[in-house]
C-alpha cells in the first residue's frame, strides 16, 4: 500500500485542529515558511498543504497576509458527496415540466436570469442601430461560421485580459451556450460515453447529456470552491470518462469559484491523462477584479474547450455564445456547420460594436454590485423566515444561492406549490443526472430586492414549513 | 401477378403517341370527358392517367383549358433515377469545404441567398426599432419555447391564406430552417434509420441525416413536377422509412413545384403507411399567386411536420425558422427545450411587426419580379454559353438554376476553377447522399442581373469547355 504523501499528511492535521476549534472561523494559519520550518519540509510541500485545504474550502488565501479559516461555518450547505457510478441523465422530462410553467411565474426567482433592468437594454439598442447602418444590406445576409471576425476579435482581446489562451482566429460564434457546449460535446463525446460533471450542475448540460446518450459521472464539490479535484482524480482513474464539464469560475448552482491553484490542477490532470475539458464560463465575467482566469488560461495541451456567452451578464435576448476549443476546432466548426449554416451577422455586429465602446467593464461593475445586493436581501431573509435547519452559503460573487432545506422536504413540492402563487423558484432536483438534490432550491438573486420580492422570499420559508408537516 | 392498373396502361399508351411525336410539346390532350368516353373507363380513372402523366412531367394542366404537351423538350434535364438502395449520407466533408471557400467569392452564383438589395432592409429595421420601443427591457429577456405568441399568430394567420391546417398554438419558433427540419428529424427518426428524400435534394438535409446517422432513400424526380408519388409509393413499400423529407413547393436546386393532386397524392399514401413527412417549404412564398398550398393544408392525420423559415424570402440575418409538428409537437416542443432554452425575443417581435404591416405580400410580388428577371438573365447567357449538349430547365418560380452539364464534366473541377477566379457556383456532387450529380450545376439567380454577373455566368460556360478536353 502507498504511503500517504507528506503534504496531505500535514493537510489533515491541520484539518484536525481546525475541526477540534483550535483555530477558529477567521484565524490566520501559519506562514508557508513557518509551516515548512515546522514540518521540516519543503516549501512546495507545505504550500501543497495549505492548497489542499484551499480546494476543500476550509481555508482561504487573502493576498499578501496569508491563508485564513472560512467563515462560519454552522450555517454552510455540505460538500457533495454523489454516486461515483456513471449514471443515465433522466432529468428532462422533469426539465420540461417545469419550463412550461414559465407564464405563470410573476415573481422571478427561479430562472437564471438577470432583471431585463440591470442590463443595458438602451446602449444594446445603439449599438443594434449603429450596426444597422453600417452593414445596411448585409444585415441580412449570412453570417457564415466560425462568425464575424470583429466579433471575434472583441472576445479574443477581452479573454487576453485574464490570460485566455486564444486568438480570434480560434473561436466560433454560436447560437448561445448552450449550442457551445452541445458543439463541445459532439466533438468530444459519442453516445454511451461517460462524461464528469460536477454535483449539482447546470441543468442544461445535464439535458445536453441526456439528447446526446452520455451519461454522468458526478464529481464532488465544495460550496465555495467547487469541483474536488482529488476526486475527480480518482474518478478519472476508474471510469476513463470521455471529457469533463465543469464551470471552475462562479458555478451555477452553487456561486463557487475554484482556487486558481485548483484550475491550474485541473488542467494539469486532464492533459496528463489526455482528457478534454469543457469549461463553462458563461458567469466568469462576474468573478470579481482583477478578473478570475478561466482554466483556459492554462491550456498548454489545447484540451480545453472554453464555451461562453452574452446571455448571462450582457444580451440574454441576442442567443449569441462563443467556443475555443483548441485541437477540437475543427470538429466543432463542422459541426457548427452541420447544426445551421450561417449565424445573424446584425447581432454579431452589434455585439462587437457594444463590446468596443468600453461600457461592458462599468457596466460589470454595477451589475456586481446589484447582483451582491439582490444576493443579500434573499439571503437575509432566507436565514430569518426559513425553517431552522436550512443551510446556505453565500456566494462571493454571481446571482444564485444554492440552498440546503430539512432533509424531510420535498422541494418539488414547494416548487409547485410557490408556482400556484406565482413565485418561481428552481428546485434542486433538476441539479443532477437522478434528481438527487432532493431538499435543495436555487433561487436567482438578479431582480431588484422589492419588498414584493422579499416577501416572496418570506412566503418559500412558509411554505418550506408546511412542506415539513 | 397483379394486373396494371387501367389508368397506367391508358397513361402509358399516351406516352407512347407522345414520345412517339403524334403529340408534340404545346398540343392539348384529350379532355377528361373524351378520354375517358374514349377508353370506356370512369371520369376518375380517364384523370388518373391524365395525373400521372402530369405527375411525370409530361403534360402539364392549364386552368380551365386541359392538359398540354409539356416544352420544347430537347433543352430539359432527365428525371432522376437514383439508386433505390438506402444509402448512408457522406458528403459532410464536402460541404466543409465548400463553405470554407465562402470569403473568396465575389460572384455569388453559387449560394442560395436573395441579394440584399432585392429584401426590405430599411422596413426590417423600423420593425426592429418599432420592437424594441415596445418591448424595452424585454427585449434582452429570453423568449420560452414554442416563442412569442404575437409571432405565431401572425404565422399561423398567413397560412391559412393557403389552407394550412395549424394554428398558433401548433407552431414551434426556431433558430432558422435548418433547426426546424432537425428538430423534426430527431421527432420521427433514430439513428440508423433510412428516410427518403428528393433525388436530387437541399444538401443541408443531407448534412442533418449525416449528423443525426440516417440512410437516404433517394426518390426520383421530376425536373418541372419534383417528387415523382408513384416511385415513392414502391419505395416505401420496399424500404418502410421512418420518414420522407419532401419540399413540394420550389424545389431546391429543381425548382419544381408538385402538382396539386400529387401534393395530395403523397400526403394520403403517407397517412396510409403511417409515415410522416417532413415538408420544407422554405420557398413556398415565391410559388406565386396564388400562394401554392403546401402539403399540411391536406394533412388530417397530423402526420405533416411543416418547416419553413424567412430566410429565403425576407430575413435571412434574423435567422428565424417555424415548424408546425402535427402530432409530433410535444417531441419537438422537447427536442427544441434540449438544443437552447431560449430564442430571441426582439427579432420574433420585430418578425411579427413586419408581417403585421401588410407589407410582405406587396415585397413577395417585387421579389418574385426580380427573380423571374434573374434567372432569365442567367438561363439566357447559359443557352449561348454553355457547352453543347448542356440541359436546363427553366423553373417557374424561385430562384434556383438546375443545370446538366456534358457528362464527361467534373462540375466539382469547374467549382474549384471558377472559385479561383471568384465566381461561386454550387456543384452537382452536393444534392445527393454520395455526390452522384457528378456533371450538374446548381446557379443562384438571385442577384441583379448585371453585366459583371452575366460576364461571370459566360466564364463558368467557358470553364465548363475547358474541362472537356
Amino acid at each position: 500500500m502507498a504511503s500517504t504523501p507528506r503534504y496531505r499528511s500535514i493537510a489533515d492535521a491541520l484539518r484536525q485542529t481546525i475541526g477540534s476549534g483550535s483555530l477558529r472561523p477567521g484565524d490566520r494559519l501559519p506562514s508557508t515558511r513557518r509551516l515548512a520550518d515546522r514540518e521540516g519540509v519543503s516549501l512546495a510541500t507545505a504550500l501543497g498543504a495549505l492548497r489542499t485545504l484551499e480546494a476543500d474550502g476550509l481555508i482561504v488565501a487573502r493576498p499578501r497576509s496569508g491563508y485564513f479559516v472560512c467563515g462560519g461555518a454552522s450555517g454552510e450547505v455540505a460538500p457533495s458527496r454523489p454516486s461515483s457510478v456513471p449514471q443515465p441523465v433522466t432529468m428532462g422530462a422533469l426539465a420540461h415540466t417545469l419550463f412550461g410553467a414559465d407564464e405563470r411565474v410573476l415573481v422571478p426567482l427561479g430562472a437564471a436570469v438577470p432583471d431585463p433592468g440591470w442590463l443595458p437594454v438602451a446602449a444594446l439598442q445603439q449599438a443594434l442601430n449603429s450596426a444597422a447602418r453600417r452593414l445596411g444590406g448585409a444585415a441580412q445576409g449570412y453570417s457564415i461560421p466560425p462568425g464575424r471576425a470583429d466579433l471575434r476579435r472583441q472576445l479574443a482581446s477581452r479573454a487576453a485580459s485574464w490570460g485566455g489562451r486564444f486568438g480570434p482566429d480560434d473561436l466560433v460564434i454560436t447560437a448561445g451556450e448552450t449550442q457551445a457546449m452541445r458543439l463541445a460535446l459532439k466533438a468530444t463525446c459519442r453516445a454511451g460515453d461517460a462524461v464528469a460533471v460536477e454535483s449539482p450542475c447546470y441543468f442544461g448540460a445535464l439535458m445536453l447529456f441526456e439528447a446526446l446518450g452520455l451519461r454522468a459521472i458526478e464529481v464532488p464539490t465544495h460550496p465555495r470552491t467547487g469541483l474536488n479535484v482529488d476526486a475527480l482524480r480518482d474518478l478519472v482513474d476508474r471510469h476513463s470518462p470521455a471529457a469533463v464539464v465543469a464551470s471552475p469560475t462562479v458555478q451555477n448552482p452553487l456561486g463557487a469559484t475554484m482556487p486558481l491553484g485548483a484550475k491550474k490542477d485541473l488542467v494539469r490532470l486532464l492533459a496528463q491523462r489526455q482528457i478534454p475539458l469543457i469549461e463553462d464560463d458563461v458567469y466568469g465575467d462576474l468573478g470579481g477584479e482583477p478578473r478570475p482566469s478561466a482554466c483556459k488560461a492554462f491550456d498548454e495541451a489545447g484540451l480545453v474547450l472554453y464555451c461562453s456567452s452574452a446571455s448571462k451578464t450582457l444580451a440574454p435576448g441576442w442567443r449569441t455564445g462563443w467556443i475555443a476549443a483548441g485541437r477540437y476546432q475543427q470538429a466543432v466548426l463542422q459541426a457548427r456547420l452541420e447544426e445551421s449554416l450561417a449565424g445573424a451577422p446584425l447581432i454579431e455586429a452589434a455585439l462587437a460594436c457594444y463590446l468596443s465602446s468600453g461600457d461592458y467593464d462599468r457596466h460589470l461593475r454595477r451589475l456586481r454590485l446589484r447582483m451582491a445586493g439582490g444576493i443579500k436581501g434573499i439571503a437575509d431573509r432566507v436565514d430569518e423566515a426559513f425553517p431552522k435547519g436550512t443551510l446556505l452559503t453565500r456566494p462571493h460573487a454571481g446571482s444564485l444561492l444554492w440552498i440546503e432545506l430539512p432533509s424531510c422536504i420535498d422541494a418539488l413540492a414547494v416548487h409547485r406549490r410557490a408556482l400556484q402563487e406565482g413565485i418561481g423558484v428552481s428546485p434542486g432536483q433538476l441539479f443532477s443526472p437522478q434528481s438527487s438534490f432532493r431538499h435543495h432550491l436555487r433561487l436567482n438573486g438578479a431582480n431588484e430586492p422589492t419588498p414584493r420580492l422579499l416577501r416572496a422570499v418570506d412566503r418559500v420559508g412558509e411554505l418550506c414549513l408546511e412542506a415539513m408537516d
